[in-house]
């Protein structure tokens, strides 16, 4: 199984998590399955005190799984993340393609989000070349050694996304 | 695989998810390793606006994943729940046991959560009598064919479910 998956790079402000979100509806207006997977630096909270979720959650349950005719939501203790391969392997088996955020460190074909009133220089084009980078979304021009989209035209990321990996 | 399960039934205002939360941290201080897995019938929501989990999930994805040092939440969306064999296959692979709400239906064994002041039928000994009864935790003497637990004594509880799935 070799679930497609990009993963969208950037320092912070540049608005990313809006792009991607913006990535995700145009991919699934064109009737796509999507998944998103983020890493999160911080120790997110998802689940919240008072739900009978949080109460398993909170009495030490190692896997807490609710599910109802609509969704699951599974929220799982480890001790550290797993590889973002084996995130892929085990949770995306059903999808057309994964919209990944952060995992700068992965082997991960990348997209680069760049915004020009947040510095000038790119995360994947500086005093090393990152050979995993697809494209740069951006607000200006730059001169670059892969295509240059439109980080404020998610539908244009969207067929760059589904010309790359779903054509 | 087959994963220990037992499913904790019982009419609205036993305590039954107090009981749960209690059993779970009872046998996590045994050292177990525990899941909790829960049908609800609402629509419950576990994510929540102005996260960046929640914009794509908004945003439409089918599959949405948050992984941070300590955890990893996903949300699946689904046009129907999965039966829970299949549940417990796919997301309980890491755990000893899993005690489960709700799945009246299932095949699953069986603990009947029971509290006089709700009244003194039992959903698995009425006109039929359901064979996966295992026992039933309650706060009265009741004369039955499976052993009765105090209601009020997870650890009680938890000893009952150690002896019979994980001794």
């Amino acid at each position: 199984m070799n679930i497609p998956a990009v993963s969208f790079i950037a320092r912070s402000g540049t608005g990313k998590t809006t792009l991607v979100a913006g990535v995700i509806a145009a991919l699934k207006q064109r009737g796509y399955r999507v998944g998103a997977l983020k890493h999160d630096a911080y120790k997110f909270e998802i689940d919240h005190p008072g739900k009978d979720s949080h109460r398993f959650t909170a009495a030490g349950a190692d896997t807490m799984l609710i599910t109802s005719s609509a969704k699951l939501a599974l929220v799982r203790q480890h001790a550290v993340s797993p590889p973002v391969e084996e995130l892929l392997e085990s949770y995306f088996g059903d999808v057309d393609i994964v919209l990944t955020e952060g995992f700068k460190q992965s082997g991960l074909p990348k997209i680069e989000v760049h915004r020009s009133a947040c510095g000038h220089d790119l995360l994947s084009r500086g005093e090393t070349s990152d050979p995993t980078l697809l494209a740069v979304a951006t607000d200006t021009d730059l001169a670059l050694d892969v295509p240059v989209l439109d980080l404020n035209d998610p539908g244009s990321v969207a067929d760059f996304v589904e010309g790359h990996f779903l054509a």
